[in-house]
């Protein structure tokens, strides 16, 4: 879609950009910022996504917490049917209650239904102010009061909120060779940024929560940010992870979601599991896997569940599955956050979605389709 | 389903609630109210409405500027299919990328493809401080710029945007015997309310944006709720125009989408053109109808259009349809904005829908729905 690149229009009153489908999502913020506005999501690859490609994964990013999920923001599509069919549903309202949001079911569909050409999307105000904070934590309790905490006080500044573990953070200071963000190392870290239109009301809202925080000996460590340049640095411990992680060895990537009191959980049962096997030894590196870290968008219940390995190899790919999906059904959790279904886990859909659901899924996609010509052999089991 | 009223579960943590479709709005708010959270949506009927109607008929409401609608904080939903299948998809994740969204389809669907049982909520936090300022302008270009400054400055503290004409005032003045707010009379009023977490910097937010908007000579004159009775007063004056409209006459009530740019220019032409149907006198009640007035959550784009008559009357109804929907049609907006089609926008649909849009949607039906049991003869136009 690289070629139908324009942004058709932007209104700067209502905020509503409507943009084609081979945008670099990169662009369009960049589009948007001389106009107080940005894009509603943000990730790693913002430089060489398109957005036609986000919305068809339904992709989340960093400040889903903050702006929502694109099934929120979308106000309308252009899709190309299987059968060249235009379908022409780009409004630019927020509120549209003729008929069934159809629009929804090609958000997340990753290509199966249709080809989405164009899309109008509602984009937030830029922030006047951004501001970090960097904190140590003794366990994964605190990581959820602190959340809790920062959800109450922070409210309606708080745009993002990530935890690293430990491992993760031994993985980033190796490859990275950046120095401790702290005094000392701690088994958690979070990350919280705020989104605000005032530094002075947000400085004193983040700098009073963080005071309560270390007296109560929630936190035992934090540095705020002082400028532009250490957001951006301090960014970097959580940014660097997936490199660092692939930099170590072969890594198996899961993208978990889970309800928030039990996330980390998964990360301890499997490594548990995995030294049962005798491929992990938690001790050290000598194992067939050399690390287990988990890291990710804890505000949004969303883990990256990094398996690091010394070779690609059956023993390691049979100790973790169908484990890891079986483990993350019986959490109620779902076993793609963000990544999507794809090729590979298309058969283990049933780990995270009902037989009806599977079925009423596999009748749109006739429906749609009844061809199999858009991206075939992906997204849905295979009908038996 | 009055009796599916109960509260299965809730997180603290997350704020998700699950809820069965019999709880009334109010009700799963003030059950809320304790934990420190609220449901994200608020409508006029919160006292008497099911939390399934208001997702089957996707409702909007006051604070959708703010909180989003349905279709982004619903997380999951249980619903009975025509044929008796349920279909658990009550997650609590915020994120899930497995397979297609389909509890969308339900949202909105107005009772046509099954039947919503319970349903799981993603719900914001209970501000500390709520602001209301009441401000009177000379014209609806002012209303525009006050909306923008507002989305500017208030930012994430705003949390409602709502206008109202003078003719709208008018009638709530006579049959609410409520005083005027302002010290005159102005041909457009503006709620704006703000949400948030401290009343200090909430305060200063706020009357930092009045000031340079009086001294700009944008708004002519204004007034802010000093404590929590003044804030229910001046909501007073928004809240009953329905029931002024409705004391007035015999109301045709619409609820429109329009780009902002273009909201009231519809009030506008269509009191030009009732005038030149012979049914309307601007200038007197001597006529059919007695009074055209337009109000509503501007920030939203959505326009509720009144027309009050001295009697129903085919003369009237033929002068408003289908000119009504022509002319909503003509802005490329939506002829239901937030109240749904049921049994008498059925047949209207093609004016917000193109015949690809309709075809697809009356597909859909047929799938879910292929007796055609469920609400029949509403939502979808006869197929042909």
């Amino acid at each position: 879609m690289s070629n139908m690149n324009q942004v058709r229009s932007f209104d700067a009153v209502s905020g509503v950009i409507v943009a084609e489908a081979g945008c670099i999502l990169e662009s369009l913020n960049n589009y948007l910022i001389p106009h107080g506005s940005m894009m509603p999501l943000d990730l790693g690859a913002k430089g060489s996504c398109h957005i036609g490609g986000n919305l068809a994964s339904n992709a989340g990013g960093l400040r889903l917490l903050r702006y929502g999920s694109l099934h929120g923001s979308t106000l309308g599509l252009e899709v190309v049917l299987p059968d060249g069919t235009i379908l022409n549903n780009l409004a630019t309202l927020r509120k549209d209650n003729t008929g069934y949001d159809l629009k929804q079911l090609f958000i997340g569909s990753e290509g199966t239904l249709g080809i989405i050409t164009a899309a109008s999307i509602l984009t937030p105000q830029l922030p006047k102010a951004v501001n970090v904070a960097f904190l140590g934590v003794k366990d994964y309790q605190a990581v959820q009061t602190v959340f809790r905490r920062a959800r109450q006080e922070l409210s309606e500044i708080l745009s993002a909120f990530e935890f690293i573990d430990e491992e993760s953070m031994r993985l980033v200071k190796i490859h990275a060779s950046l120095r401790d963000p702290l005094s000392d190392s701690f088994p958690f870290y979070i990350l919280i940024e705020t989104h605000g239109s005032n530094k002075e009301h947000d400085d004193e809202k983040l700098s009073s929560l963080l005071e309560k925080l270390m007296e109560e000996e929630i936190v035992q460590d934090g540095v705020v940010a002082q400028d532009e340049t250490q957001v951006t640095s301090l960014w970097k411990y959580r940014e660097f992870i997936p490199e660092a992680v692939s930099k170590h060895g072969k890594t198996y990537k899961y993208d978990l979601s889970i309800p928030l009191p039990s996330l980390y959980q998964v990360v301890e049962k499997i490594r548990v599991h995995l030294e049962s096997q005798g491929v992990f030894d938690p001790k050290s590196e000598s194992g067939l896997i050399r690390a287990v870290t988990g890291y990710g968008h804890v505000g949004d219940g969303n883990l990256h569940l990094n398996v690091v390995a010394s070779e690609v190899s059956p023993r390691v790919a049979a100790a973790l599955e169908p484990y890891v999906y079986e483990l993350t059904s019986s959490y109620q959790g779902s076993i793609s956050a963000e990544h999507g279904l794809g090729f590979q886990k298309a058969e283990y859909l049933k780990y995270s979605k009902s037989p009806e659901m599977i079925k009423l899924m596999q009748i749109t996609k006739k429906q749609y389709d009844p061809q199999g010509i858009l991206n075939p052999y992906k997204y849905l089991p295979t009908l038996e």
